[in-house]
């Protein structure tokens, strides 16, 4: 029935443009009764888009999956979060593409999606927030966070989309993803959450420690972020370290 | 006669609620004939927010002039662009303040703000995509950044908006852009707008570059992004070159 009521909504937003269109026009076609409509869909608009209210839900639930304050990357997690927005557009080009059309021509639907991302952007900085309570400055890091993820994903979504839904989705979004990774992954892990912190031998604890180096394999840059306090042969270490794990 | 507008009109909200206050209400408030509201707003909610068309203006303006594509350091002057927003917030607190209590009440006001966000942010990505035209990966890049940006800036906002409007309003957002232009503002430049590249001696083209170390005058912390390739040498060289500017 909620599929039923998408499709027909959707043809006929194709046919007759999307203003034109009225849930009587949409429940006539799907051959069912005006209230059908309004327990599926809360306005016409929410028709648009069917599948963003599970896809806000699949990724709460993958977030609270690894909400261990002591699981490993927490931007690796909302990256794969953001992984599944990407998904689910790819599993239907043709629509995808199309629904993409139709959103640049409505302001409506534009702004309708805004508010979606909005949601998307908080569930992801909400996530980071809990991780990083207890680092300095954890709640702006998790916004700036959150929103350089979704900003990724979406250049690569828009390109994807753009190119009439051709090409490989996962491998744009992994390349988009993989910039904020390359940049943040290490960077935005406060110095509370690090696990190199706790490592550090007794005795040497006025020595500032480097909050962290990173590479990953086949990545081509390495990231370091360091104390200014951090002596030169702990930065050398730290890079060193990164450049063998990667 | 547009202050005399957005003052009745948010006088009226205050008092009866945005919902039920009418244009009809406003022009009443003001003495003035409905067509002098729209002359002025295009709808009610933009008497809400009468100071961001200026003021995306006058961000405009300030990143055309730091258009040049030899200008220095394009992180800095979206960072500044985005203080522009604070200013016109800090010019009026309890205004503000006033207006982000109504926001968060009514949905449509929130939605209108998450336009006006965007355009901001377009604003911003559209000047780094002309400055990293040449980079590679600028678009997105482009797009990162500026969202960082906003999400940064709104962050701060937010935080002297919850307080009441009290407190250092360009301290706090200078805090918060310190973070993006830390971990950006080296990071960020594609390799072709890197002046250290064209620095290279002849002889060592083969010697992969460090893209970039960056700490500022009362930081914490240098942000360090290499190539794997890079010499360790020349990782040191580029990192107590930060720490010497900083």
């Amino acid at each position: 029935m909620r599929e039923a009521l998408a499709e027909a909504a959707f043809q006929l937003f194709l046919e007759r443009g999307y203003e034109r269109t009225t849930v009587d026009d949409i429940v006539a076609r799907a051959g069912v009764g005006r209230r059908s409509f309004f327990r599926y869909f809360p306005s016409k608009e929410d028709a648009v888009f069917p599948d963003h209210e599970r896809c806000l839900a699949d990724m709460t639930a993958l977030l609270d999956g690894r909400d261990g304050r002591d699981g490993p990357d927490p931007v690796g997690a909302v990256c794969d979060a953001a992984r599944l927005v990407m998904r689910m557009y790819a599993a239907n080009p043709e629509f995808s593409v199309q629904r993409y059309g139709l959103t640049q021509e409505v302001p409506g639907l534009r702004t309708y999606e805004l508010s979606v991302v909005r949601r998307y952007e908080g569930t992801m900085a909400g996530y980071l927030r809990r991780r990083w309570a207890d680092a300095p400055d954890g709640g702006l890091r998790a916004d700036v966070v959150a929103a350089a993820v979704v900003a990724a994903h979406n250049n690569a979504l828009r390109s994807w989309l753009r190119s009439g839904g051709v090409g490989d989705a996962d491998a744009a979004v992994d390349h988009a993803l993989g910039l904020v990774r390359d940049v943040w992954g290490s960077a935005a892990r406060g110095p509370a959450a690090d696990p190199r912190g706790e490592a550090e031998p007794e005795g040497s604890a006025h020595v500032a420690p480097v909050v962290g180096a990173a590479a990953e394999q086949g990545d081509d840059v390495i990231v370091m972020v360091a104390s200014r306090k951090a002596p030169m042969w702990r930065v050398v270490q730290s890079i060193e370290a990164a450049m063998a794990a990667g």
